[in-house]
């Protein structure tokens, strides 16, 4: 089983179940964003977390075996159009200079890891407009000399 | 005055004085990241904050001036390569998908703005190696139909 | 049922009782141009205006399910080839830029929304040809400091 | 003098005389979008209307003789980054199709011309956001056999 | 019957039949060149050619249906491959700028129109080598101020 | 002297003799759209030629070895945004593969040169609307086997 | 029969007979590499050959037809990937400017037809290993005032 | 002395001295087709051609040092626009999988170098047009599996 | 069989006899990457490699003969996605102008080849995390004048 | 001093000095691929090494301040087109895949880093053609769910 029919299978028996990802991730012990990404084919899941989502939705070996296999991380859109994820991405272009600016003052040159990584999201209830809550959390990678 | 040349005078400035963005937010009572986009020419300052990053340099009123200035946004790379500005694209390329998924059915079909958007920088030391927390802090706004 | 399948059998159910969108949106009580756009997979409907839309037409429940999802807009051509879309993008060009210090030298510095936004189509009859006239209409966001 | 040097030049102007383009306009009696965009050097004016906005700005011949000058209109960014801007190609891309089927339902196979044209800008008050209004005004022109 | 399956059908008709687009235009009483892109979907015909059309080809009325249709315009290569087509890109690469000093010189500011528009092909017999002349006669649109 | 300067001195003479394209044409006995393309740059003027434009205009010998230099041809649009030139392009979108369809079926496998090339503009008085007529003409090439 | 179901077609003859594309250019007395660019469908044989290479590899009318019909010269990769055609593109990079300067030094300002047109490949037999030797051969064209 | 420099330098003096690179590269003993490249930095010459090159034209020791340096090879137009390279690009493009079925066929599976590789030029004369004979010499590169 | 389906069925008997290409590599003689890039369709192998590897896993004589066909090597993304591929592209743009100092500096004006090449993977424990050592060995091709 | 000059001062240094990368790296007792790098301006220094570099070239504290600041690191082609980056560039598309396959195998899901990296040039003498031995380190960097 591919990645793209064990995503199709999933949402599937989520939309069966009437389940959130939220819902999901309390009852399984995994954030909601990582769960989703799994899911979406573009994590791999460590083998008791494959079989436990897939035992968890009633899905068989397949999609635990297909969770579990490393995924070629593709999109195909350089500047990508939906809206909600092109706000992220102008975000990108508009701070990127000024997150280089401040965290390489706050710990030198380096990166923040996009691998040793987690992110989740909030809500935060607002009378003038709900907000959402980004938090997003990468190990600092310096560069080295040698 | 135009953008480039205030940047370049503020940056200067700032070396001269030994300042670190850290320091130069605390001072001014603003948000180190968006004080650093607003020197960057990435943001406009209201005029009494504009006069204040000025006076706090010991630079002049033009300065203030094109502070306070609205900034035309662009950046040149639709994929950027410095690679900690990199690691955010991927990010997005990689959880975009992810994020539509979270988002939309924690508050319905709509985005989070990029406009009405504060973002902050923290540090979380860790014997493992330092970790970079970014905390992007954006309203949802929901589609509407007519 | 996915979008695209939704949008061929809402097109088919429409050519076969010869409805216009027009029509369709008076009989509804809904926008014209919103109604098509949801019919054409680029907004979803409130979950009451799906069941409305779909019972109209003498469709099903799966309609109406589509018709209520949150859609994932993706345009493929970066510059549009139809001439009717590529001379709005060429007005995009042409007066981005004046479109920007009129709008922000009358409100600040901002956006118009393209969430919190109608549009309408009329038609303008004259005698030395008939005219189009498009109005968008979009809440002003203003950009704050942190 | 080329139309940048121009453009140039009238911003100059327009600031130590502390106008608006709004003000420019009434007192020109032209439409502050087209003669920002004359301005921004994306359009010609007629003779006597390059020699009035030059002498009501107190500029000499060679600004009028540039403003009447017939531009080659260029834009550099197949898709623009500025915020403000950016979101109208997002229109055109959310909203082309849509707009193509109401456009021709109404008129007929054709286009609506982008350059017998005309756009406005308005402000519309409201407690919750005011609102930014755009009307585009362009002949329909159809396709023709021969 | 969508536009590639009726120019598929046409085409079949046209080779069983042994037509030529020249004699097709004779007998139909159209341009061979509107007739050709009508058939292979880049042209609505109005409703007596389409049906005139489909009826001298022998072929159905869902036929006629599709020639009516309004062609959504896509071609997907920015920069065209084939040869022939290509020497016509090249044409407009090189003698763009020449066309518009030349054509607003004797015209004014404004375009030739691609709506209101025709093009013809002939062939010049020549003993050192034929000749394609092709003539593309477009209505002059003027730019306006308002 | 390069191409560049060269376009420049002469457009600087031109505008101070108050010349047209087409008068000098007639004057010089050349074709305006030719004379044009060399002027620009994008067409090497054979020696005596050459020699007649710069003396015609009052320019040195420089100017006449940079009209007879064999010029580099360079477009940096790979879709032109100028109005006047996109349309030009737009017909090679939509009618691109009719022209192949038509010239191969008058003349065989083969392509109309645009080396072996030449073009005319005219103007053709209408009171609907003056019209562009482009002619263009150019060699027949087949192809061949060997 | 398309093109690229005879090329398919005409490879799977080949195989069978355990043919080369050398071999098979010396029977029919063609050039191997027109005959291979004929067989992958860019490039049209004349009747009597189409008629020879079907009946030379045992296969149908179908494909005799195809062999002729007129193709349209499609390639997707703007910079082709595969290593042996990668070299190629190297070559026109690396010596494009330097071809013009010798050739138009030799023949004037014109260019190498790439229609009326041949090419060989040769095999050098040498001890510090084989040598490919390409031979194209091109009308010259020279460019044309008007 | 940068390589931009040096070619600036060297067309100068062959300019003035009324030199063809034919002649240079008679006299000189060099391939005109590599003494060309190495003139517009696109190759290196050794140490003591590059000092012959040098001394042939008068010019100084920067000139040679300039012309043995290793040059960084970088063409801006992925596609070319000037029509005597673009045609060399399409013979890339419409032949490349011919060649690379007919050189693997007559040498194995590998590539033509591009490095140790030679280029000529010859003029075949012909009264119906003389024709342009490029030969391309490149050793063949066998892959090898390890 | 092609490529694409070879690739398919070694990759599934690989997995039902739980092989890794490091086992594979080892059994059969050869180098686990080169036997992996074979697999993948990226390499041809010579006959009796072919043969063996296809003896090797169960599969048939159409396996080895797809194996040992000569691929088109053919990438879609010019800039790789996935986050370990895109480190090693990110590797080329950060030192590739440093290895060209280091290599040129050490070997003349040439290049490393990518074809008389060869890699390897190894594994390096360490405590503080393992590391991957990869060994690139590319025979220098210098280049020649004429 | 910004980046650009600092390489330019240094090159300058060293070419007057005369001494290659090679040399500096065992004086200084760095590697000669990181030193490049840094020289190149695509890392930073630490403080002590700057120092270290600036002193041993007989350069100011400038140079070394600019050898210690962060760098932007930018490449502006996408894809390479000097040949010896070529060739690495055309690796990663070649045998991107098959390393991921391979690394993945040895190490689990995740990356090999270029941050926490280095890498070494080495030369292998041969007589059948010297050999470049290039060799990767970088720290495995495992993928992780949350």
């Amino acid at each position: 089983m591919d990645k793209a029919t064990m995503t199709e299978t999933i949402i599937a028996a989520k939309l069966e179940k009437q389940l959130s990802w939220e819902q999901m991730g309390k009852d399984l012990g995994m954030s909601p964003v990582w769960l989703t990404s799994a899911c979406l084919g573009m994590n791999s899941a460590p083998a008791e977390k494959a079989a436990a989502i897939s035992e968890y939705l009633g899905l068989g070996k397949d999609v635990a075996t297909a969770l579990a296999a490393y995924p070629t991380k593709i999109w195909d859109q350089a500047v990508p159009t939906d809206p909600l994820i092109y706000r992220l991405y102008e975000v990108v272009g508009v701070y990127g200079e000024t997150l280089k600016e401040v965290i390489q003052e706050k710990f030198g040159d380096g990166i923040m890891s996009a691998i040793d990584f987690s992110m989740e999201v909030d809500k935060i209830e607002d009378p003038k407009g709900d907000r959402v809550l980004l938090t997003l959390n990468g190990k600092f990678l310096p560069y080295k000399s040698w």
